[in-house]
């Protein structure tokens, strides 16, 4: 399967090719000891089960668990929907749009082979209705995700959904339901346990943004019918990849010392993922949550304030080429980006020559589409680094299971070490408390209501036009 | 329909509210007189007719040829495809998913009362190839949009689709095909005579991010549904509104000078458009062209290099809260943050109770989707503001043509005033020449050929693992 393992191009990276906004490898050599230890520290954490993504890609039991109750549900209903926000989302919406048909939900059902899939993650009062009246609830499938099982927007979903399907269905509700959630803790377990509802359960040590191979992804992918033992496989190949604490051979801790060099020493405050590649393109929001909320820190270890973090970006090639190269070629140079880029696409179709003349036209006739569309890469990529703005490709040789596996195992293990370089805990959101708590006082939730005024006293003077 | 004006708060970006990394009113005094002058310079560019999408909203000859065209045709197609990109396709793609609902195209068609609409903006290979396997192209109109005629994309769609259309439908392959380019030059214009296509006509002094509101946005719209007369009031009332040098009464002139003064004097390089409603999320995907391509210039009116530019980026609340908020919150104070935000919501419900005691869901039980939805607003917003960084809204009474109608002008207007701010061109996109030249040369284009020499050599030493 070596020649269907993902590359990391970091070329143009380099200040021997970029000049001054790049990273001599002099400066990645500084890193080459701290490497051995940052990688003891992540064992530790990894060995004592402190962290525990590393372990997805080896868990057969629960492969089976999901093949079997996918089996048993998938020809029952017509639609299956994942209620949850953030890491309940976003590996989700990834893997469907990367793996299935680009019109998935449009295709016939003898065509799709599946339950139509829908990832609702807001609650848009307007999104939340337009749903409720585009499915037919009875015949729907709604796997609620929550790891603490009280996240309010799933709790709200769920709260419009099961009395909905009560009325409806009766005492025969539980069959539309499944639950992913804590093992033991948290009132969607209890709700799991009080009306016996069908369960999976999500590990104690498997952040949100960690989870995409846990049961939160494998449930949706398996409904889906994408292949799970294939994206467990790819990942433990890019596990044993990573495996090693030579810095030069190691992609995800190559990639992660270019960036956190690129952010502090040559001011890339911001990290645009450039996916050539439609399907790829929610890979890179994916992205935005794992970086963004693993990095974006306060404090570091030491208790030091430093507000670290560099701002994700989300692009697509060739579309963005007319939205943002101007930008990304003649603006400040304060970004470094990552090209996700395909060498063989699953289908493609060639250009055919139109009558008459049009020099317009005629060039591009006899090519095929991936030629143009990676032709425009190359070319986007050679603009931006001739301009001397710093930028790496992630390769697929194709996209399949195996190689998205890859990919992600990848990112979450370049995302650890980041978190090393900078010092800081890449596993928690202390960030998103404040938030929280105004939200429970602005509805008036029992202990929180005192937090209103400070709230308050803000509107009274607003400047508007 | 004054209590349909859209609102633009600007609260949280002063400095007395926010400290140190707002701005105060005396900072923005200093602009009252310079307002005065960029006012005139951008009046003698709109009466010299070198700008022209101020005059937009008054061509109500084009109105009614859309609407007649429209008539005519609505009704025989299943499906409504626009071949283009970047300024062709954002607009589009913006205005019908915040004036049509969520799932337009899943909706049977006596709900629709009007084709599937599709925005093919993009070559990726598998993505047109799929777009394909999923539409009866027989009882598809395609709309062609490309100002210059030679845009390499949308020509390339053009030669597949109308190759199958020709085999297809033989010579009566022109009925399902309508023309949207400029009225005398281009490849599609000769297209348009050699064939006798149906066409619309994009006004020369009107660049691809400022034409939404030319035909190029109106003919999917109507094909839609969408009530163009009150997307073009809309945009007048907003004209009217901003039609005043005084600085602190325009809130165009007002929150460029915001966001001018927070880029350059506070290093915001960072502008984030927040979209707190599903249906607006697409308009910041608009405004990330608008903003980027305008003001990302390499030198300024006088030929000096400032690399000026800041980056926008596309967020929607609530989902992003689960994502981007902790670094938002805790992360580098790099940012400014437009909220776009919703009064009063087209559907909403209300969160029942779910018998049993679980304290997470109790606290949600008798609020409505909307009362949750715009308090998790507020929340970031005072989250965010209380961590002295500078935010403002822009604030929906409720989104229909007529508001829809204002944000466009609104922003039109504010992009053109920072132009005159950064002393830059901001009707140009010089920066995307460098790409288009390398992709013609990789693609052996005639003439272009000698440039992929340097392209080729780059090739020979890549760093990868």
């Amino acid at each position: 399967m070596k020649s269907l393992q993902i590359k990391y191009d970091y070329t143009n990276l380099l200040a021997e090719n970029i000049g001054k906004h790049g990273i001599s490898m002099n400066e990645i050599n500084n890193y080459l000891e701290l490497a051995k230890t940052y990688h003891q520290n992540l064992l530790e954490d990894r060995e004592s089960g402190k962290v525990g993504f590393y372990e997805l890609p080896f868990n057969k039991i629960l492969v089976e668990q999901v093949d079997k109750y996918v089996k048993k549900n998938k020809d029952k209903f017509e639609n299956f929907v994942v209620l949850g926000i953030g890491g309940s989302a976003l590996g989700n919406i990834a893997l469907i749009n990367s793996l299935k048909h680009s019109f998935y939900n449009l295709l016939p059902r003898r065509i799709r082979r599946g339950p139509r899939i829908f990832i609702l993650d807001n609650i848009d009062p307007e999104y939340v209705c337009n749903f409720l009246d585009t499915i037919d609830i009875k015949k729907t499938l709604f796997n609620v995700i929550s790891k603490s099982g009280s996240t309010a927007e799933t709790a709200a979903q769920f709260l419009v959904i099961i009395d909905i399907l009560k009325r409806k269905l009766k005492n025969k509700f539980i069959r539309n339901l499944v639950i992913t959630t804590d093992k033991n803790n948290g009132d969607l377990r209890r709700v799991v346990n009080d009306y016996k509802i069908n369960s999976f359960m999500i590990p104690s040590n498997i952040g949100g943004r960690f989870s995409v191979l846990s049961s939160v992804g494998l449930l949706t992918s398996g409904f889906a019918g994408i292949k799970i033992k294939n994206l467990l496989k790819g990942a433990e190949h890019m596990l044993s990849v990573c495996n090693t604490d030579n810095l030069i051979e190691n992609p995800a801790y190559l990639n992660a010392t270019f960036h956190y060099l690129l952010d502090t020493k040559k001011k890339k405050n911001i990290s645009v993922m450039l996916s050539y590649a439609n399907s790829l393109y929610y890979w890179a929001d994916w992205y935005r949550q794992l970086w963004a909320e693993s990095l974006g820190k306060n404090k570091n270890k030491n208790g030091e304030q430093i507000n670290a973090g560099q701002t994700p970006v989300k692009a697509l090639g060739v579309t963005d080429q007319h939205s943002q190269v101007q930008l990304y070629t003649e603006g400040p140079n304060d970004k470094v980006f990552s090209f996700l880029t395909v060498e063989k696409f699953r289908k493609d179709r060639s250009l055919p020559k139109f009558k008459g003349k049009y020099s317009s036209f005629d060039y591009l006739s006899g090519h095929k589409l991936s030629e143009l569309f990676n032709a425009e890469m190359k070319a986007t990529e050679y603009a931006i680094s001739s301009k001397g703005r710093p930028c790496c490709k992630i390769i697929f040789p194709k996209i399949n299971e195996y190689t998205i596996g890859q990919f992600i195992m990848l990112y979450e293990i370049q995302t650890a070490f980041a978190g090393e370089l900078y010092n800081i805990d890449a596993f928690n959101q202390p960030g998103v408390e404040a938030g929280k708590i105004a939200t429970y006082a602005l509805l008036g939730r029992e202990g929180y209501i005192e937090k209103t005024k400070d709230i308050f006293e803000k509107e009274k003077e607003r400047k508007m036009i």
